[in-house]
């Protein structure tokens, strides 16, 4: 094994940082559903979460918006960390985050805690697709199961053409500036940031997700996430 | 525990049939990958499903449709469910289990082998909405990710507005004439039932779906079932 391989889809130099904005109600270390500190095998999925993002090759920073009166306990689980406080509001943790990324990096991913068993290579492919030229990329999924458009009497309206839709997961990555001018000209509070690119009417590109960045929020998600880390 | 318990929420007799369509390409049982006996837990999901459908209360009759040189084996797999041989495509199939229904019973769901786990109460519930005057049944799940439209390149088009989509499950529920006369009128080969009664003009009824109702066909799939299994 020689640490001379060349690999030509690792970036000569760490030009990516990752934020995660975990500064929402879910992250109150105290409180009764710390969703972003609930724990899978025995640690916070913040903290798998991190985990993953680091050993991906071009990530250079991970920057974490923690709850205000909860940045130093933050910072002692991720000490690999640049942990800043959250805002308000997402966005404001969002825009936090970006503060703390130094002027040299122009690719910006911006991560779900709660998708903690996302694999290194999906944060590499979203970075790559950055890098290639692409000014906000997401990682989606094809829609499997048959999909209906409801009224609110729960009534059928109408089958809905699946093969054009895609589920959207985390991380999305942004050229720098894209994402400032999003979260700055954004109207209201958004929880997707490239929803925020294209109401700005830029190009959003989609890059193949993971089984594997599956959401965590339920009991039930727990128990899959439980299983995928035992495959 | 008195055996005299009044349940108001069981039907005083079973008045359901549940037709399994399983003759596809899936379930060669000499075949490299059956699907509906792919195993999980020891026992071929065709047993799974078919162990839960009859723990409804209300099923009276569960009729799979079995490739027609595998009926035999079938039946020794599920003595307690009526096996005819399937069709060359899945409509031809429904129709020779439903053609293996009694006259009196009215209310006929239709269910995939591949959602082995699906609960005996989702089965109730379906068969409870058909009952109370619904045609055509059919449990859902909200949609939880962000949605977006693409086109062929992998460009956004739109990010969807998900509040009204549901994701459509099995068992489906019909008035046995309206799955009838749907697959009867049905132009082409169809996977959802509930969409060729939609196109009969009919209404279609939505409720609450399962989480253990998932379709289980990827190794992944199987994983996150044994871990649904394990709780």
């Amino acid at each position: 094994m020689s640490s001379h391989i060349e690999d030509r889809d690792v970036p000569q130099h760490r030009d990516v940082a990752v934020l995660v904005p975990a500064a929402g109600q879910g992250l109150r270390l105290g409180g009764g559903v710390p969703k972003a500190l609930r724990e899978l095998a025995g640690q916070p999925l913040l903290v798998h979460a991190c985990a993953r993002l680091a050993q991906a090759p071009s990530v250079a920073l991970i920057v974490v918006a923690a709850p205000a009166d909860q940045v130093d306990a933050v910072r002692e689980l991720l000490p690999d960390a640049t942990v800043v406080p959250g805002g308000a509001t997402r966005q404001q943790s969002v825009a936090n985050a970006l503060a703390a990324v130094p002027a040299g990096i122009d690719i910006v991913l911006v991560h779900d805690a709660a998708r903690a068993l996302t694999p290194p290579e999906l944060v590499e492919s979203v970075a790559a697709a950055v890098r290639a030229g692409h000014d906000a990329v997401i990682p989606v999924l094809p829609v499997v199961d048959t999909v209906k458009r409801v009224d609110a009497t729960g009534a059928v309206l109408e089958t809905v053409d699946r093969a054009a839709l895609r589920v959207v997961q985390t991380p999305q990555g942004f050229r720098r500036g894209v994402l400032a001018k999003a979260h700055a000209e954004a109207a209201s509070e958004h929880t997707d940031d490239a929803g925020m690119v294209e109401r700005l009417g830029l190009p959003v590109y989609c890059v193949p997700g993971s089984d594997h960045a599956l959401k965590i929020t339920r009991p039930l998600d727990l128990a899959i996430a439980a299983a995928l880390l035992s495959l």
